[in-house]
C-alpha cells in the first residue's frame, strides 16, 4: 500500500511548515510535550537548520522538500502550517496537497479571514485531505509556553487534533484552552471576534485611563496603581495587569511616563475591523467593536487631527467637577469600564451566535469563553461568568441577560451614566463607554423611534412598514390622500 | 460599414433596459425631454407594451430583442440597464456586448456595489465598448420627475451621456444635479455614501424626536409642529420636512398617531452597511454611519429586546429634568440635531476623500454636494455650505474644520454635551449623537490614549511604537530588563 510505502520512515506524529517565530515557537512547544515527534520544514533551508541548531533538546525532524516533510510524519500526516496569511498560505496547501494522501489532515494556523478558510476547506475536502482552520492566540509567548487554540474544520480531524493540541494548549483552572469550534471556517470566525473584542477591551481601558487622568490629575505611576488594584477584583484580566505594567513605566531617556512620549496614533492589523464589517453582514450591533477600531483609525489621521485644534471646546471649568474627590471618580470610572466591557463581550458572543446559525456552525459559546481563560489576550476571570451563563442558559439571547451580568449592570449604571455624561460635558472622547451606553438603553427600549424612519422609508421610498396591532404590511398613501393600503411585501 | 448598417433604421438617442419601477420612471423622464427618443426593452414582452399603452405621449421605441434595441439606437448606441443590482445586471451587459460596438455606451443605474462596478468597467472596457456606472438617487418620484444622477466611466462616455443626462436630472439654484463623479466606480461610490449619510441623518432625527417626546411629553403632533419650524431654519431639508408630515400623520384605524402602531423595527438595504465596511477598510472613522446602521439591526431584533426589558435603567425621576422648560430643551435638542449632522457629513466626505485616493478617482467635493442639492433624499440648503467650503479649500482635511461649520459648532456644542449627558442621565439611547460627540472630541484632543493602546501593543505583541520626540520606530524589552530599543519596523 502506498500509505505504508510513504510512512516507513516516518517518525513524527506532527509538522510545522513555516518557521518564522510563531512557526518556531509552536514547533517548540509541540517538540516539549511527551510523545509528540515534530517534523519541521520552511520554504528557505537556513531557517529549518537554525532552529535545529538552537534547539537540539527538541529532537526536531529538519526536512528540506515538502516529499521529505511528508515522508517524516506517521499516519494520518498533520501539518500545521503558520506562515502570513494569504497568497502564501495557498501556496502551501498546493505544495501539501500534491504529497499528502486522503485521511491526512492540514492545519493552518495563521490569521486567515474564515471566508478563505470555507473555500480552502471546501476545495482540500474534495481531494479527501482533511482541512482545519485554527485560531491562535497568544503571540508569540502564547505560541511557546501555551497559546489558546481554536480549530475548526471536520469532526475526523479533530480525532487526531485533538490530543496533540490538548498538549500544547495554555491550561485554565485544569482544563486546556482548546475545543473544537466547528466545521470549516468556524475556528477562524470565532478567533477573529477574539479579536474584536480585545480591541473594545483594550479602549475602554484606554478611555478610563483618559478620563481619571484629565479629571483627578494622577499621574501615570498613580493611575497604574488605580489598575493594580483593579486587577485584584472583578476586572482581574491580562489586559489590565499589563496596563499597570506600561503605565509605571519611565522612560529612561527623558524621565518622563512612558506613555507621554509614545506617538498617540494606535495601529491596526485588521482583524477589529473584520469583525466590524462581519457584524454589519449578519445584522448585529457590534457598536463597541466598531468604535474601538474607528478610534484607532481616528488616532492615525494626524493631518485631521492638527487642523481639529481649531474646533470649540467646552468651557474649561467643566475638567474639574470631580477634582475633590478623586476616589469617587475613579470608582465610577471602574464601573463603568466593568459595564461597557460587559456590553463588548455581549456584542461579540452575539457575533458568534449569528455567524453559527448563518454558516450553520454547532458551536458551544460557553466552551468558547472557557478556552480563552488562559494563553489569550483576553484572558479574564470574568469568562467563568460566561460559561456559566451559557450553561444555565445555552440558547440565551443577549449574554448581558444573564442574572450575574443583569445584576452586575444594576451595579454598574447609574456610575456608567455619571461617566458619560461627564466626558461629554468636559469634552473628552469616550467613543466606546458611550456607545456601550446607547446600546444598553437601546436594547432595554419598550419603543424605539426606528417607527418614525420606518414612516420616512415608506414616505420617500414606499419602502412600506408593518403594524404592531395586527400582522401584514402596510403603506400610507403619502402623495394621495394619504389612505393606509396593504401591500404585497416585496422588500 | 457595420456601424452605419446597424444604425440605418436607429431613431433613438438613448434606451433603457429593464422596465419596473424605476426603469419605467426613467424612461418616461427622458421622453419628456425635448431633443430625446427612447428606445425600450424589457424580458418579458408585456411590460414594454403596457407602457407603451399607458404612455403615447412618449413616443417610445419600444423593442422586442436585444438585436432590434441596438438597431434602433444612433451612434454611439447609449443605453441605461435599470435591473436590480446582482446577477442580472451582468446576464443584460452580456447580451448588450453581443450586439454592441466599440464606441456605445452602456450605463448600469441600478444600485451595484462599486468593487462590482469597477470590475465590470474593466472588462467592458476591453471590448472598446464604454460602461458607466451610475448612482441614481431619488426614488419613484425622482427618476420620473428629475432624479440626482451620480455617473462614473470614461471621460469619453460623459461626452455623449452627459448632455442626455442634464436634460432629465433634478435642477437645484438652476443647476441640473449631475456631474462627472469620477472614472470607473467613483459614481456608485459617491452614491453608496450618500445613502450612508441619509442613514446617519435619518437617524439623528429620529432620537431628536425621541428625547423630545421623552422629555417635554409633546405629541407628535406637536413635534411635528416643531420639525416643520426647524425646517423653516439652519436644518431645512427635505427629510426634515417629510418627518414632520410622518409625525402629524394619524392612523384612521385607532385614531393614533401613525407613529405609534407602525412596528419600531426598522429595516435596511445594504448601502449604509457597504458605507462603513468600506470606511473600515479604508481607515475613515465613520462613527456616525455605523451607529445609525447598527441603531436598525438593534431595533430589528426583537427576541433580544424581549429579554432586555430586565435590564435596570436609571431613576424614574431622572425623566423630567427639562420638562419645565420644554422650548429650552427643544432648541437644544435642535442644535445637537445640527451638530450631529455636521459630523456624519463630515464622515461622509472624508469617506469619499479616502476613497478618492485610493481608486484614483479625481472627484470635485464641491460638486457632490451640489447635485446632491435636489432630486435626492438628503437634498438640503446646508450642502451650499459644504460646495462653499471646498470652493474655499479643495484640500480641506476635514470637512468640519471649514470656518462656516466652526462657527455652527461654537454655537451647537454646550446645547450638545448637555443633550448627550440627558441622555445619559434618563436612560434615553441616542447613539449618533453620542458617538458624533466623541468623534467630535476625539478629533480635538491635543493627545489621545491611543498612547496607551501602542504600549499594551508593545508588552503584549513586539508591535513596536513611535516616539513623539525622534523618528524611528522602537520597542521595549518588556519581559527583560524593560530598556528601550530601536526596531527594525516590519509592521
Amino acid at each position: 500500500m502506498t500509505d505504508q510505502a510513504a510512512t516507513s520512515s516516518a517518525t513524527a506524529n506532527i509538522g510545522v511548515v513555516g518557521l518564522a517565530v510563531m512557526g518556531s515557537n509552536l514547533a517548540r512547544n509541540l517538540a516539549s510535550r511527551e510523545g509528540n515527534t515534530v517534523a519541521i520544514f520552511n520554504r528557505s533551508a537556513e531557517k529549518t537548520e537554525h532552529l535545529v541548531a538552537e534547539h537540539p533538546e527538541a529532537g526536531f525532524v529538519a526536512t528540506f522538500s515538502y516529499e521529505e516533510f511528508a515522508a517524516s510524519l506517521t499516519a494520518p500526516r498533520t501539518a500545521i502550517i503558520m506562515v502570513k496569511a494569504g497568497a502564501g498560505t495557498d501556496a502551501v496547501i498546493d505544495e501539501l496537497l500534491r504529497v499528502f494522501e486522503p485521511g491526512d489532515i492540514i492545519v493552518d494556523g495563521g490569521n486567515a479571514l474564515f471566508t478563505d478558510t470555507i473555500r480552502r476547506e471546501k476545495a482540500v475536502r474534495e481531494t479527501g485531505i482533511n482541512f482545519v482552520g485554527m485560531g491562535v492566540s497568544g503571540g508569540e509567548e502564547g505560541a511557546l509556553l501555551g497559546p489558546s487554540l481554536m480549530p475548526g474544520g471536520s469532526d475526523e480531524s479533530w480525532i487526531t487534533l485533538g490530543p496533540i493540541l490538548k498538549t500544547i494548549a495554555a491550561v485554565a483552572e485544569g482544563e486546556p484552552c482548546v475545543t473544537h469550534i466547528g466545521h470549516d471556517g468556524a475556528g477562524h470566525f470565532v478567533k477573529m471576534v477574539h479579536n474584536g473584542i480585545e480591541y473594545a477591551d483594550m479602549q475602554v481601558i484606554a478611555e478610563a485611563y483618559d478620563l481619571i487622568r484629565h479629571a483627578t490629575g494622577y499621574s501615570p505611576a498613580q493611575i497604574a496603581d488605580v489598575f493594580a488594584e483593579w486587577n485584584r477584583g472583578e476586572l482581574e484580566s491580562y489586559l489590565i495587569e499589563i496596563t499597570a505594567e506600561v503605565l509605571r513605566q519611565v522612560d529612561s531617556d527623558t524621565g518622563l511616563p512612558l506613555v507621554d512620549v509614545v506617538l498617540d496614533q494606535a495601529g491596526a492589523k485588521g482583524t477589529g475591523g473584520w469583525t466590524a464589517q462581519t457584524a454589519i453582514d449578519l445584522g448585529v450591533p457590534a457598536s463597541g467593536i466598531a468604535e474601538a477600531v474607528f478610534a484607532r483609525s481616528l488616532s492615525s489621521h494626524p493631518e485631521q487631527r492638527a487642523t481639529a485644534g481649531i474646533l470649540p471646546g467646552p468651557d474649561a471649568d467643566a475638567e474639574s467637577s470631580f477634582a475633590d474627590d478623586p476616589a469617587a471618580f475613579i470608582e465610577k470610572v471602574r464601573r463603568a469600564l466593568y459595564a461597557s466591557k460587559i456590553v463588548a463581550y455581549s456584542q461579540g458572543f452575539d457575533i458568534i451566535r449569528a455567524g453559527a446559525a448563518h454558516y450553520g456552525w454547532n458551536i458551544d459559546l460557553g466552551n468558547v469563553a472557557a478556552i480563552w481563560r488562559g494563553g489569550c489576550i483576553i484572558r479574564a476571570r470574568f469568562l467563568n461568568r460566561i460559561t456559566e451563563a451559557y450553561a444555565d442558559t445555552a440558547d440565551l439571547p443577549v449574554l448581558m441577560t444573564a442574572p450575574f451580568f443583569v445584576d452586575a449592570l444594576a451595579t454598574a449604571q447609574d456610575a456608567w451614566r455619571d461617566v458619560v455624561a461627564h466626558a461629554a460635558a468636559t469634552g473628552l472622547p469616550a467613543p466606546v463607554f458611550s456607545s456601550s451606553l446607547a446600546y444598553y438603553d437601546g436594547l432595554r427600549a419598550r419603543r424605539l423611534p426606528a417607527a418614525l424612519i420606518q414612516g420616512q422609508r415608506d414616505f420617500f421610498g414606499a419602502h412600506t412598514y408593518k403594524r404592531v396591532d395586527r400582522d401584514g404590511t402596510f403603506h400610507t398613501l403619502w402623495s394621495g390622500d394619504r389612505s393606509e393600503v396593504e401591500a404585497v411585501d416585496t422588500h
